[in-house]
């Protein structure tokens, strides 16, 4: 039996649905395939529980500051930790819920359960049947990377698809993968009385390019729990729990949460007979401003393509393959400007273009540390920094990174000004209020101007 | 005895030590005369103190969260207010300090202590001596208003400039007045556990001129404590307090926090000499642009000139002051889009032009209710609502109102998007993270893109 439609979207996830969303304005004549349970990564197992269990956390560790601020107690307060995971899931089926109203309102000739397999690059076949399309989009998203040599400790190794379905918490983890997700979920157990130990194979966490802020995070996230940086966790089964060691130092703890990453979700998809040029990863080649493999009726967007998984970006990639599939089109859309955020304490975020991408002698980098900036003293938490890239010769605004608190709106700020191409001096013009974090902002910004290249009594003049 | 100056500056708040900073790149022949305490009304009275306060009153009231996140014993959270208030004048007196750094750092040539007063519009007199000055910078600050019929009743009123000295906090206040300040202070100290009554003459707070965001900030402010609006206070001294009534109701207080605004400082400045021309409140007339009053060499900024007054306003003002007055020129600098934030839970947050000013009939109303909203969810504060007023014809963004968690932010972002002329379009261009508060944002932008004037085809486009 064989089928013909305008466009199959292969895979349900947040990229499949903002790819639907599009498909749908101009055709009623496509699939969208699912092989797996419906529900989106980010509501299921990434950005929205994480962010529940995080909330709890901090308010739990907010304790520390209450004696300082006239505030008796803290060492009352208790955790009941079957009831933190319930809230957390609780939550989490509020976030899924909402990612199903739109598949829940498919019939059956539009949404079909089944994994989706390559017949040839216009053909794919689920449960049997032949789906022959103009246009498909691969939105199939990732699974956790569990090194081959760990398949051994598979029943001690959590990650993180299964993370929020426990009951219980254990009392020892081994966070091993310090990237954005092992940092976030590390310090909320930690916060929640968990003992945590974090490794990581190198020496910068959460992707961090820039030295000055990965050592400012480093140090003090590691005032909360140990960070063993720059070599290779290793696995041992002992009768006490899994012994986790890396170089001299080593711990048995009760559970190691994997958080090495995800890798596109290919497994079933029988691309070898989509006739795609693969990368040295294997993944499709595409254009990112299309999302169009090659020239191809193929499209792929959001974790899958590995260029940029996160939400945001996944929704704007699925947009983009949907407009485009369903006209059979190659309309470049602008990428936006990127924006990495980690919701740990103090935030870390990524803007822009970063310090291993440009030439230092040609920036000049406007930095902020948070001891004297009023609202981080007043909030308690001013141990941050917040580095800022500027072109030397016109003031340009390139990149930043920072490690401060309220770092996730800092970055807002920074990433739609880059965006739009401001200098240094548009931005000092626009509003600071008090005492608000974003003037740790403005501080920075006014500390880099005597550092460029522009003449002195202009500068003078937009200090204003 | 008489001494000739290139700029006399009178008041060393934060107008006055911003207008410093631009005068004395350019000349050493200057004097700035206070006649009150050094240290500005800001890290004094103002932002800085009621922040501490802020800050302590939402750690503690966030307790009412604990039992729904699995943190136990919320019930066993007490206050130590006078240790809250020590707490709150410690940072401030950091805060204090380092605007002291820059008047500590001057010698007697150049700061004058003692109260200015004109002799004529190029001189003036302070402890006798007169000042004959090239320029002249009115910087003097506001006081806090209380009406004459209350004057009998002084010992019961307090006023903001008063307050954070207490040592212990009283059992009950009325908080008459609920502009930023009141609103701020009442929500706090209802917080920290003060039975706390407001009442304002009118029906809106904090300013507000959208009833929407009015009637959200009002209904959940009254959550937590009553907010009589609309009909003015009236105060009668009894035996157990002093009893305030509005309209039918009435309430016995130990104290009145009286938050009525501040008038201008004028009391000893002799004004009548300085043959300026004053609006109909006596205030000399200026150009905000220039801060210059009429074509005089008289120069206004800050609080004193009753038109923003605004921590970070009296900055711009004072520099621009500062900038002309030492050049006796009269330099326009554009002002910066309006930005005004009250500290409450929700932040209440108004940007750019406000509803009243604006023709209905020309614009869409983008909003969004923080109900859904997944982020406000996590944290449990989704009540709110963000109101951006947008130019139907183009898509121009001209305002916006709200009251919501994280407003602060938003404001922020809105703000910096409406000084560079963005559209509905423009914006959505830009990443917004997820999941964020700033979503929200988004959301209101993409709901409103269908009420706008524009083609559909180059809105579906957009909608990308």
């Amino acid at each position: 039996m064989s089928r013909e439609v305008d466009v199959a979207i292969i895979g349900a996830g947040s990229a499949g649905l903002f790819a639907l969303s599009q498909v749908r304005r101009k055709t009623d004549n496509y699939v969208l395939i699912e092989g797996g349970e419906l529900g989106t990564t980010c509501a299921r197992v990434g950005c929205m529980p994480s962010k529940v269990m995080i909330q709890v956390a901090d308010d739990y560790h907010r304790r520390s500051i209450f004696e300082r601020e006239g505030i008796d107690g803290a060492d009352e307060l208790g955790l009941d930790k079957p009831a933190i995971m319930e809230h957390v899931q609780d939550l989490r089926d509020v976030f899924v819920d909402k990612t199903l109203g739109v598949t829940d309102a498919l019939d059956e000739t539009h949404l079909i359960h089944g994994y989706a397999s390559f017949v040839d690059g216009r053909t794919i076949e689920v449960n049997g049947e032949h789906y022959k399309a103009r246009s498909i989009v691969i939105a199939t998203g990732t699974v956790p990377i569990i090194p081959e040599a760990w398949q051994s400790f598979k029943d001690d190794i959590i990650t993180t698809d299964e993370f929020f379905e426990l009951e219980d918490l254990p009392a020892s983890v081994a966070v091993i993968g310090l990237g954005s997700i092992g940092l976030e979920i590390g310090q909320a157990l930690s916060r929640l009385g968990i003992d945590v130990t974090g490794v990581d194979l190198l020496e910068n966490v959460a992707k961090l390019n820039d030295p000055v802020v990965n050592k400012l995070a480093v140090e003090t996230i590691s005032r909360e729990f140990p960070l063993w940086l720059g070599e290779a966790a290793q696995l041992e089964k002992t009768a006490e729990g899994i012994r986790v060691s890396s170089g001299d130092k080593a711990v048995v703890v009760d559970k190691v949460l994997a958080s090495l990453g995800r890798r596109p979700n290919f497994d079933q998809l029988g691309l070898e007979n989509a006739a795609l040029e693969l990368d040295k990863n294997g993944v499709p080649q595409f254009n990112p401003e299309t999302m169009q493999c090659g020239s191809t009726s193929i499209y792929i967007a959001g974790d899958v393509n590995m260029d940029r998984p996160l939400l945001h970006e996944a929704g704007h990639e699925g947009r983009v393959a949907g407009y485009n599939a369903v006209r059979q089109s190659g309309v470049a859309f602008r990428r936006k400007t990127g924006l990495a955020i980690t919701f740990c304490d103090p935030n870390v975020a990524t803007v822009g273009t970063q310090l291993g991408q440009l030439d230092e002698s040609k920036i000049a980098i406007a930095e902020m540390q948070f001891g004297p900036v009023g609202r981080a003293l007043i909030i308690g938490k001013n141990r941050g920094v917040l580095r800022v890239y500027v072109n030397k010769s016109d003031g340009m605004v390139l990149g930043a990174a920072m490690a401060c608190v309220k770092g996730e709106h800092l970055a807002h700020l920074l990433a739609w000004s880059i965006q739009q191409g401001m200098t240094v001096f548009d931005m000092l013009k626009m509003p600071f209020y008090h005492p608000v974090i974003e003037e740790a902002l403005q501080g920075a910004l006014y500390g880099v101007l005597s550092e460029l290249d522009t003449k002195q009594e202009l500068v003078e003049l937009e200090m204003l």
